[in-house]
């Protein structure tokens, strides 16, 4: 306990098979992760306009090696605590991403800086709670995969820019590297599911997690899965919304088959009754879709 | 009050700019309508099944003119309530239809019943809260526009799809044509963010309306515009979900820029960080996204 590892000591711009540990703990053990915002301070006022997403760009704290965890187990990652550790975020638009980008009526690139008081963010008049997001955060790739910058979410997770990801939920991986190597930056102070801009309010965070190796899973998973308070949420990224949510829906049938008495078609069936696809993100280099079942009607597959 | 249209006295399958009046009402009125369950009855047990999409499908009881409505004005439904009127809903797969249509583990056709008692369905056992959802639901065309059939979402309404069209909800057409000509129908009992498979569990109902025409709007708006309990949604249909989502972005910064003092970058910017994008459905001809808004961010625009 009282663990912690700080954006200084170590940080990564790439999930490959081969990272090195900056830090070893023990499964069970809590650790309290320091993360800069994703543009490491290079938006601090209004004036601060990006030409273009940097080449270094959501720099992820790590990585942290679970002493034990095996290809084949699983890492649950269990969000305990994200504070803020700057006054104020900032959303920026940059030529070359977002939804809308390339439109006329939309100026890129421009800054807009987020101050933050009272638990809440000021953007034109507007207040908005703040409800903090974990943009970037992943492990180690699969031996047989390329690396990944940290702009780019897969399998490994990465920037899967995903709301859900925030106090109170647990992030399941698959172990693809001795030791997991989990690294994680890339907050926002709030953020909509879409992302349309590119950014949310980018922020600099302290989060604390604690970290549990799951061995010998009843389950595998190719991908990250999220436990929320009140559901099980799979994790797809891809070339096109559609291939996503054709990823994240077959991710789904597969635990409600491991949990039912189901075959594929009648979990495709029940999917398309209850929970249902949700939109991380739309911006980028693959987009990001996750597919909800509430936990009445799937318990932990693991 | 107390007007009521059945299912048997008129129906369409095509909402083109020259549809036919089965009932006039005044702005203001209640009108209570029947609709049958997508399929007409051609599902009555787990063993019939279809083996393509129907020719006509999604039969939409209707239309309903309310007097005075006049292109340019704004057609508003208020969903009051939606009752079931059959005991069974039913899902279905079947070839050429569905998020995974194709893949070898799916069958298709299949067909299964799921009866309902005590405000819940039952699906292989498990038991799902009755959660009605008006599946087909607009008006009839532009001038300039082809008729859509049934089966299509567009700017008219259609085949939407959405769950937060359910009671409590209203929502806002653009009225193209003379009356506006409103029709519905394919409801389901109970359908999931996305309507994977194809359906959910489709169903015949009564539904209670209030209609209300809005005179010269402060606002056009060019596409369906839903109001819930707590949100302003836009939503948009297009051939893939990354056009849907561009389109349901614009839709709700134009909103947003005519409410704050933002222009288009700031109301972008200010989308990305509230509320979002959601999938409404992945299956029909043209795929249907919304772009949700807080009430606390955007007052009725009207």
């Amino acid at each position: 306990m009282g663990q912690k590892l700080s954006y200084d000591d170590s940080k990564i711009y790439e999930f490959t098979p081969d990272l090195e540990a900056a830090l070893t703990v023990e499964s069970g053990d809590s650790v309290t992760i320091e993360t800069a915002d994703s543009l490491e301070g290079a938006v601090m006022d209004d004036d601060d306009v990006l030409e273009e997403v940097p080449e270094e760009v959501n720099a992820a704290t790590g990585p942290i090696a679970v002493d034990g965890a095996t290809p084949g187990d699983i890492l649950a990652v269990h969000i305990d605590d994200i504070r803020l550790t700057e006054s104020a975020g900032r959303v920026v638009t940059l030529g070359g991403f977002g939804l809308l980008d390339g439109h006329e009526e939309i100026e890129a690139p421009r800054s807009r800086m987020t101050p933050i008081e009272d638990g809440a963010l000021e953007f034109g008049g507007c207040e908005v709670p703040v409800d903090p997001v974990i943009g970037t955060i992943g492990v180690a790739t699969r031996e047989d995969e390329p690396g990944y910058t940290t702009l780019v979410p897969h399998d490994h997770g990465g920037n899967l820019d995903t709301t859900d990801i925030t106090t109170g939920t647990t992030v399941y991986f698959p172990v693809n590297q001795p030791g997991g190597m989990l690294a994680m930056g890339d907050c926002k102070a709030a953020m909509a599911d879409g992302e349309m801009c590119g950014t949310g309010a980018e922020i600099a965070t302290e989060i604390d997690v604690t970290l549990e190796v799951i061995e010998a899973p009843a389950v595998d998973i190719s991908r990250p899965l999220l436990e929320t308070a009140d559901a099980w949420k799979t994790v797809a990224s891809a070339e096109t919304l559609e291939e996503a949510c054709e990823i994240a829906n077959w991710d789904l049938i597969d635990l409600l088959v491991a949990e039912h008495e189901f075959d594929e078609t009648e979990a495709y069936m029940f999917s398309s009754l209850v929970g249902g696809l949700e939109i991380s993100q739309v911006v980028d280099p693959l987009v990001t879709v996750r597919n909800a079942m509430p936990k009445a009607y799937l318990s932990s597959p693991f």
